[in-house]
C-alpha cells in the first residue's frame, strides 16, 4: 500500500486518528505555496501563528482537491510529543452504546488522543482472517497522552463513564508491547476487507454532530442489515465521522445497486442532521451528487470560485462539482 | 468601553489572551450564515466537527471585515472549563528576554493558558495611575489550567525554565483572590494609556513566528526609544503577536510622523521575518498600505475574491485593498 502525499493530504483535507485532539490537515497550515492555473504563484500565509490580514487562502485552498491550484510547498505547525500514553479497549452491546459512550467522554472533558470505534463485524473479520480472538463484540479503542499524574486521572475517570455505561471487556496499558495488544485489532482492520476475493466494496465517510452519532451509527447498522450485504462500521467516533464499507459481487444482479443505495442513504441522512457527506476522504467523483444538498445556494458560489481561479477547467476537471 | 460583537469578532478574526491555547476566532468555527451582496443567504459550513466537502468558505468570510458578505448567525465550537487554574507572574532585565522566555515556555511543551507580556514603561505607567508599587520591570504574566496535577507539575518546571533565564519576582498563586492581585497590573493596562491629557496614541499589532519574536520585541523598543516618544509593548507573546502604543502631542510639529514611522517600520520588519502586519485587529484602512508586502501576488487574487463577491463594491468600500 502507497502512503498519502502530504500534498494529497492538503488537497483533501484529511486528517488521521490524532484529528479528535488536533483537528484535520487544514488547522495544521500556516501557509501554502500554490501554482495557479495561469502559471502564477501565489502564498497563502506567512510563518506567523495568527494572522488578520486580508483573505485567508490558507483554508480555502486546503480540500480543493486540485481544482484551484497545485500546492507546491506546505509550512506546518507541528505539536510536542506527549510524556506519557495509556491505551484502553472496552466492548459494547450496539454501536450506537460505542457513541454514547465517546459523547460521555467528551462531556467530560476527557482530551483523549485516539478514540475509534469498531463494530462487532469488523472485529470478527479480523478474527478470522488472523486467527485472532478478540471479543467480537462493539468495540470503543481510546489512547489516553499527556502529563503522567493527569493521563492517570483521565484513565480513572473514563473506566468510571464506561462502567455507567455497561460497558464489557475494559482493558487499559501503559507497557508499550501491552498497548500494542490492545490496539491491534484496530490497526489490523484496514486489511480485514482487502482478502476477500472476487468481492468488490463501496464505502461512506460520514461527519455529523456528536450529538446525532449514536442515531446516525444505528441507521448505517440498519442500513447493512436491510440490504442483505456483508458490511462492517468503523470510524473517528470522537469527531462524528464514521465509515461504512459494504461488500458485495459485481456479478450478481441488484447487489451493487444495493451497497450502493447505503451510502446514498446514510450520506442524505447525515446532512439532514447538520453533517456533512464527506467528513475526510474528500469530494472527488462520487459525492458530487450531495453537493447541491449539502452546500444549498453556497454551492453556486464555489462553482464561481473555481471559474474565477479555473476559468478554462485545465485544474482536475470534473471534481467536486458538476459546472 | 463597549464589548465587541460576536459578528465583528469573526469579521476580523479577532484573539483574546487564550489564543495561545484555543487559537483565534477563525479556528472556533463551524458555520456561518452570512446575507451576500445581492441578498442571497448562504450556509458556510455544518454543525460537523470536520468536513472535506466543497470549498472552505467558513475561513474566507472570517477575517474578511464585512467586504464579502454581512454574518448573520455563527455556530462555534465550545470549550470546556478547565478543573484548575495557577497564576504566575515574573520579571527580567529587558522585553527580549521576555520573549525568550516565552519560546522556552513552548519548546518545553507547557501548554499555557495564556502568556502576555508588558514592558516596564507600561508597569510604571499602571503604578503610576492607580499608586501601585508592581516592580517596574519587564514582565511576564502566565496562567495554567487543566487537571490539578498535571498544572502543578507544569507551574513547576515554568518554574525551573525562568529562573534559567534569570527571572526575578516570580509569584505564583492558586487562591482565586491572589490569582487576581498576581495579574491585576495585566488587567489595568488597558486603561493606562487611556487618561494621558492632551495626547494622541497609535498603535501596532505584529505577529512573527515565535523563533524570531526577542528580535522584534527588541526592535520595537528600539523603534520607540529612537522616536523620543513615551511608548510601550505588550503583547500575546505566545502567539509571536505583541502591541506597541506610542503617545504624541497633536499639536507638536512633526510628533505625529515620529510615531507612525515607528508602526510602519515594525510592520516592514514583521513581514521581512516571515510574520504578518496584524495578527488580530485586522486590516481596515490603516494596514492597506503593508497588503502588497505582505501579500505579493496573492493579493491579485484577493481582489478578485472581492470584485466577485461584490462586484458594486456595496459592501464595506475601501477597506482592506486600494482597488
Ligand atoms: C486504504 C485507504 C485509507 C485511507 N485512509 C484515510 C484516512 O484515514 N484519513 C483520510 O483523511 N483519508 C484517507 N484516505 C483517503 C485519501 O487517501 C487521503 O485523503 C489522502 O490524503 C490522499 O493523498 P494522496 O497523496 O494519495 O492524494 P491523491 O489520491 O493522489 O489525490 C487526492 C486529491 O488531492 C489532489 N492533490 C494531490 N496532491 C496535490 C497537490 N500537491 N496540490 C493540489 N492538489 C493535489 C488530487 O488532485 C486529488 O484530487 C484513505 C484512502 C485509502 C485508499
Ligand atoms: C480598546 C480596544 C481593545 C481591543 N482589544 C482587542 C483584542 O484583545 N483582540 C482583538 O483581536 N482585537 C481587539 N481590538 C480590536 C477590535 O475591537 C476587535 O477586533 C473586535 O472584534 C471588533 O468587534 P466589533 O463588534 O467592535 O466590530 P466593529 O469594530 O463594529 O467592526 C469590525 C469590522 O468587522 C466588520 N463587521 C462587524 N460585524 C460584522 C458582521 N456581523 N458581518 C460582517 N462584518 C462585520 C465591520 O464592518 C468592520 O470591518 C480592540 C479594540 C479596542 C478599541
Amino acid at each position: 500500500m502507497q502512503d498519502a502525499s502530504i500534498g494529497g493530504m492538503v488537497a483533501t483535507n484529511a486528517s488521521g486518528t490524532t484529528a479528535v485532539r488536533y483537528g484535520s490537515m487544514r488547522d495544521q497550515l500556516l501557509d501554502l505555496e500554490v501554482v495557479l492555473a495561469d502559471g502564477t504563484v501565489i502564498h497563502t500565509g506567512t510563518r506567523a501563528k495568527k494572522s488578520s490580514s486580508g483573505y485567508h487562502l490558507t483554508g480555502l485552498f486546503a480540500g480543493s482537491e486540485g481544482t484551484l491550484g497545485i500546492i507546491t510547498e506546505i509550512t506546518m505547525r507541528l505539536h510536542g510529543i506527549p510524556e506519557y500514553t495509556m491505551m484502553a479497549r472496552c466492548t459494547f452491546d450496539t454501536p450506537e452504546l460505542c457513541a454514547v459512550a465517546a459523547q460521555n467522554i467528551l462531556l467530560g472533558g476527557i482530551q483523549v488522543m485516539r478514540m475509534e470505534l469498531i463494530d462487532a463485524t469488523s472485529i470478527a473479520e479480523v478474527n478470522r482472517q488472523n486467527g485472532y480472538d478478540f471479543p467480537d463484540k462493539h468495540s470503543l479503542f481510546l489512547e489516553f497522552a499527556g502529563a503522567r499524574a493527569a493521563i492517570e486521572e483521565e484513565v480513572k475517570l473514563t473506566a468510571v463513564l464506561m462502567n455507567d455505561l455497561g460497558c464489557e471487556n475494559w482493558e487499559v496499558a501503559s507497557d508499550p508491547t501491552k498497548q500494542k495488544e490492545i490496539w491491534k485489532a484496530r490497526h489490523e482492520l484496514s486489511f480485514a476487507y482487502q482478502h476477500i476475493n472476487g468481492l468488490d466494496e463501496t464505502g461512506s465517510d460520514v461527519c455529523v454532530p456528536i450529538s446525532r452519532l449514536p442515531e446516525l451509527v444505528a441507521y448505517a447498522r440498519q442500513l447493512i442489515d436491510e440490504s442483505g450485504l456483508k458490511g462492517g462500521i468503523w470510524g473517528h467516533v470522537g469527531d462524528g465521522n464514521f465509515h461504512t464499507l459494504v461488500l458485495f459481487d459485481p456479478k450478481a444482479k441488484g447487489q451493487r445497486e444495493k451497497a450502493e443505495y447505503t451510502n446514498e442513504a446514510l450520506a442524505i441522512r447525515a446532512i439532514e442532521v447538520g453533517g456533512t457527506c464527506t467528513g475526510e476522504h474528500g469530494v472527488g467523483l462520487g459525492k458530487i451528487k450531495f453537493q447541491e444538498a449539502e452546500h444549498g445556494a453556497a454551492l453556486e458560489m464555489m462553482k464561481n470560485t473555481k471559474r474565477m481561479y479555473d476559468p478554462q477547467g485545465i485544474l482536475n476537471p470534473g471534481k467536486i462539482f458538476f459546472m
